[in-house]
């Protein structure tokens, strides 16, 4: 399964703003089409399928509905981890700062749900700055979990996201990464 | 299908606080079994197949995964409401009071994302006080969209929520229904 259908719907559909926000809300973060999701889903499932994953983690609200579209296709669970107000011992818990929204969360997964037995693969829709899969990362380490990879839709390249992922050596599989936008016109990696 | 799988599971499986607090973290509201999550949305898809449903409607967080498998049955998208900070002309939006977290938050769906052609089924994973299944029926009548009913994986039968719904003439389907919890018992209705 190949990318480039997604490439021609970002394309032809995203709503681009001030050469930086990339809005794919007809599709993933408000109006979900799942019939994309599971093209989506299919190519991780190409890149990770033989490497034991025992859970997929991702964050609410917009990981949930990708992460559980791959779960058919891996037959594992979802863990999604939640954004609370209050932290208690029974989590795996640390901060995340929003750069979108400018504010500082606490993300949590109950221990119940990971643990040193578990190889875990982290999907998100975006990544930017990497704040949210640093924190997933974070969380999966808490619990002594395995991490095989992060599996990220959308991978806007010329923020630092993806450059921390890799100093850390994880395997990280973007399937649309944008190398810039200019005039408010997507640039894919790979194109002149 | 028979709802009579989740009952046990629910039975066998649920964390109850204060014969009031139903936790179903292990399967739908923060880990997710996607099979099981199937066989719910095959419930709903028995009972609403052959009513031209359009759109399905669900609340972030917990909705998006049912209301995902049902899309797959239904071959429609779904449009979930978000809860925002700040509400502009763009989204239809309501307030909706959360008993559990005892807070007000500002609901909205994209104007682009209804309209008076659709036809809407609203997806939510619990149903109590009624308020955030209140709040999208809002959402779906400022959109003049026709309103198909409402489906609920887990009734509080002992608060309002139902009875508010059916004081609207809304077709509810609920697929598992609490009559009470007694001594953190749960007794389903039509138990003695």
């Amino acid at each position: 399964m190949e990318n480039i259908f997604l490439k021609e719907k970002i394309r032809r559909e995203a709503l681009i703003i001030d050469n930086n926000i990339i809005k794919v809300d007809h599709f993933l973060n408000h109006q979900i089409d799942v019939k994309v999701l599971d093209q989506i889903a299919s190519i991780f499932f190409d890149y990770f399928k033989n490497r034991n994953i025992t859970k997929i983690v991702t964050i609410e609200a917009s990981g949930i509905a990708i992460a559980c579209s791959l779960a058919r296709f891996l037959n594992v669970p979802v863990v999604f981890a939640k954004k609370v107000s209050n932290i208690n011992d029974n989590y795996y818990a640390c901060q995340v700062f929003s750069y979108t929204k400018q504010t500082l969360n606490n993300i949590v997964i109950d221990k119940r749900f990971l643990n040193d037995k578990d190889n875990v693969l982290i999907i998100d829709d975006f990544l930017a700055n990497g704040q949210a899969v640093l924190g997933l990362l974070d969380l999966v380490k808490q619990a002594h979990s395995q991490i095989v990879g992060v599996g990220i839709v959308i991978e806007k390249s010329f923020q630092k996201g993806s450059i921390l992922l890799k100093k850390q050596n994880i395997d990280l599989l973007s399937i649309i990464q944008i190398q810039e936008i200019v005039n408010n016109k997507i640039i894919f990696k790979g194109e002149i």
